[in-house]
């Protein structure tokens, strides 16, 4: 359902000289306007602390497009659009700052006929979300009178559930909650939004998804790069903030929610708040038995040799801070009931990839074919990234033999003939603010009880209580992450034909 | 479960010097030596109308190896088993020629420890089947004591219901119906027999595999080639008889078949008996509505001009002999209540293909993806040949697009990068009757409730109420076999992209 609202607007980006910003917002508005989906009226205001002119910003910005774009920096395109780049220097804290800006706003209303529509991107450190939407009410810059006002801010949307709420008491107090996008930028990857259409666009996938049919779900977001330069944000943060809380939790709901009755967005989210709500709450025993953290020590990533996290920078050289989590989830859920899903995501792994894997129960070996072994269990991937894509495995008679059963595998890759062919996640999400349509993000109930499930662990964790660091760099995690599915009778594995340990 | 009879034996092949012993039989037998599946005992004889020494018959079966053989003639193997081969010189009439026949075969078993084991295998134009067992019996050639004889008997199975119960009566009035091996030669296939594998030992396949997800069945068995030098015996045939009484009743009941409850020849064929007392009875009206036959005039075949049938070899001029039918078969079963089967099959249509589409129902529209139009069908196709695999069409979300769902094909092919990775069906035959398992043959009941359903068509259609030629060679064949599916809101469609007509 395309949104009807006028989308003309200005798009605001706090922290528009940042790394997110560089990376991933003006390359995907670029994308977006070279797609012709953009609309006609439309400008870009970045704010930052440093001091430059507009024609130096735009310099930069053709340069982060030249580098990070997926599509190519086309000169004759750039020059229809690069005017409409502005720069304005800027401190947080400074009302000043936003009187400027807002005057600078209501200019270029008047040149692009935007109405007064606007697009806040927090794009800053999260220490600066609150501050930044205090001063936009401040100088009235927040109105939603014959005009919108939307905020997009990034996660993590607080540190645990009391600094969360406190955060979203705040902006809500300012926007309307239709008005604020919590972003997760992976939701705006293609292969999760598939999720929801392989699920529910095909009648062969529903009558086996759930607890009759299916063993087990592994959902795995594997990272081979460390903490990188931001070591600062991560010794406070750590996966479970940084992964669980946000990115593994929104694909548990999306695999396990029930079909919505229509695609609004609020449908979409009703059925993934009831899955959030369902989850089963550790107990402190539970949480010894179910999660398992780590922190990586040092080791080999393609062949290089790389330090461990307490070396990186501006991380404490005695952190007790976790690079990775394990878990053993379930639902409390007559869909689910007894099946568990296993998380799993860290950082310095051996592989990257992100995937949902969905293990199903072995076929009925003593109907029939008894005399083959043990039989392989079905299994269905969907790939989110770096592949994205899906396969089935499943099982054959092996050429040649009387009745020898061997798993075979279909696959379908939707980027592998061209990596561009896949708009980034920030494209979509870009679409979708100016569009007015949120299902692509987070309602404040998924975050609160998101947060919920997370504190829990965060409360049982004893810091210092695991002996860090306790994974090699390049491995596959800590030993009791595979202890966690081998005392289940059950192993992790991978796509691609990997099955290590 | 491998038998564990004693598998020494004489090969002896009724039509030796023949197209099915020399393009199939004898290849075959060649490429299970090689395979080391062949008894260490073994010895072949073949007889025939040439007058022939046995060295002049081992130099024809070491070219007929050389053409027709998958795997290539290694004349250090094929020199161990050369001496093997024997040719006996015979009328099928003549007592005298079984008189010495036996004498050889008697002599045979004292060289190579055969023990008195015998495959009588009748590679024959099918007049001669009664008379040759009749023979055999005269002269005490079937004793089933301390040792076994089996005979293998090709199809036709008898031309109508009374023919091949006459030639039941006769030739289980002489064997055991144990050693007998009714051969249709597609139950040799490796994807034939895939397909219980795949079925039975997945969990995937059978919750779906009902009246309630299957919209319908189509079975297909396209030729490009014409009746070539067989006009003779096709003229008396037909494509009911020659494919559809046989090959497409096999694949109808494997598709539709309940689970055995093992994996033992009588529990197999117990099912399929099921599923062929379980097809409604054609009605004189039914038949009008249900069956379209078809007969093929002048056309074009890979670009090359190819004749009429009634102007193919010992063909007459008037014939109205059909090489071409289409039928909407019904089940009366639980499984399958209102679900059509459609059976298509002809010679000198524009693919050579075989192989088996379950369409399943679209998903619900109204549910979520009324705005994404018309959603395609799941769709699961099982190829036989030529290329031997499994395809899966599903719905996925278009890349870059909002919700435009759009099909998309899984795919696994088991010959695609080695061609000769298969076994051909009569290597898979001969290695059943050596080793004494009758799964992979027709019982008796199966090919007599296979009659029966077939006599209801032939003594409802009209000989000549046909204006034959009907369709061109090269085409799908005639128009109304596309109205049979148009009809109910259907369309046929092959593997492999091509959605003609």
């Amino acid at each position: 359902m395309e949104s009807t609202t006028i989308s003309a607007c200005i798009i605001v980006i706090f922290g528009g000289t940042g790394d997110l910003a560089r990376r991933k917002l003006l390359p995907a508005i670029y994308n977006l306007f070279r797609r012709e989906i953009l609309p006609e009226s439309f400008a870009v205001v970045a704010t930052g602390r440093q001091d430059k002119s507009n024609d130096e910003y735009r310099l930069e910005v053709a340069d982060v497009i030249r580098k990070y774009a997926r599509l190519e920096l086309d000169e004759a395109k750039w020059s229809q659009i690069r005017e409409r780049f502005y720069y304005c220097r800027f401190e947080f804290e400074d009302p000043r700052g936003y009187q400027e800006l807002n005057r600078l706003l209501n200019n270029l209303d008047e040149k692009y006929q935007t109405c007064g529509n606007r697009i806040y991107y927090l794009a800053t450190a999260p220490e600066f979300f609150e501050v930044i939407v205090h001063r936009l009410q401040q100088q009235g810059m927040v109105c939603n009178q014959h005009s919108w006002q939307r905020l997009a801010i990034e996660k993590p949307f607080g540190r645990d559930l009391a600094s969360a709420r406190q955060l979203n008491r705040m902006i809500t107090g300012v926007f309307l909650e239709q008005n604020i996008y919590r972003i997760d930028h992976y939701l705006g990857k293609e292969m999760l939004q598939n999720l929801m259409v392989i699920r529910f666009a095909n009648i062969f996938f529903e009558p086996v998804w759930n607890h009759h049919y299916i063993d087990h779900v592994r959902i795995l977001a594997s990272e081979t790069v460390g903490v990188e330069n931001r070591g600062g944000y991560y010794e406070k943060a750590g996966a479970l903030r940084d992964m669980v809380q946000s990115h593994m939790l929104q694909l548990l709901t999306l695999v396990a929610m029930e079909p919505p009755t229509d695609n609004a967005a609020d449908s979409i989210r009703n059925e993934k708040v009831k899955i959030l709500r369902a989850l089963v709450e550790f107990s402190p025993e539970t949480i010894r038995e179910q999660v398992v953290v780590g922190q990586y020590d040092a080791g080999m990533i393609d062949n290089q040799p790389v330090n461990r996290y307490r070396d990186e920078d501006k991380v404490a050289p005695d952190s007790v801070t976790e690079t990775f989590v394990a878990l053993k989830a379930f639902l409390d859920h007559p869909r689910w009931t007894g099946v568990p899903f296993y998380i799993r995501t860290g950082k310095r792994l051996t592989q990257k990839a992100t995937e949902v894997t969905i293990q199903f129960k072995a076929a009925p070996q003593s109907l029939f074919f008894a005399a083959a072994g043990r039989l392989e269990p079905d299994v269905l991937t969907i790939k989110i990234q770096p592949q994205e894509g899906a396969s089935f495995q499943f099982n054959v008679k092996q050429p040649g033999t009387r009745e020898l059963v061997v798993p075979i595998t279909m696959d379908y890759c939707q980027n592998c003939l061209d990596e561009n062919n896949s708009p980034e996640s920030y494209e979509r999400l870009f679409r979708e603010i100016i569009h007015g349509d949120q299902s692509l993000f987070t309602r404040w109930d998924e975050v609160e009880y998101a947060w919920k499930y997370i504190s829990r662990i965060h409360q049982a964790l004893e810091p210092g209580k695991e002996v860090f660091p306790n994974y090699p760099a390049g491995s596959w995690g800590p030993e009791a992450a595979v202890e966690l599915l081998k005392r289940d009778g059950r192993k992790w594995r991978n796509s691609g034909g990997e099955r290590r340990r």
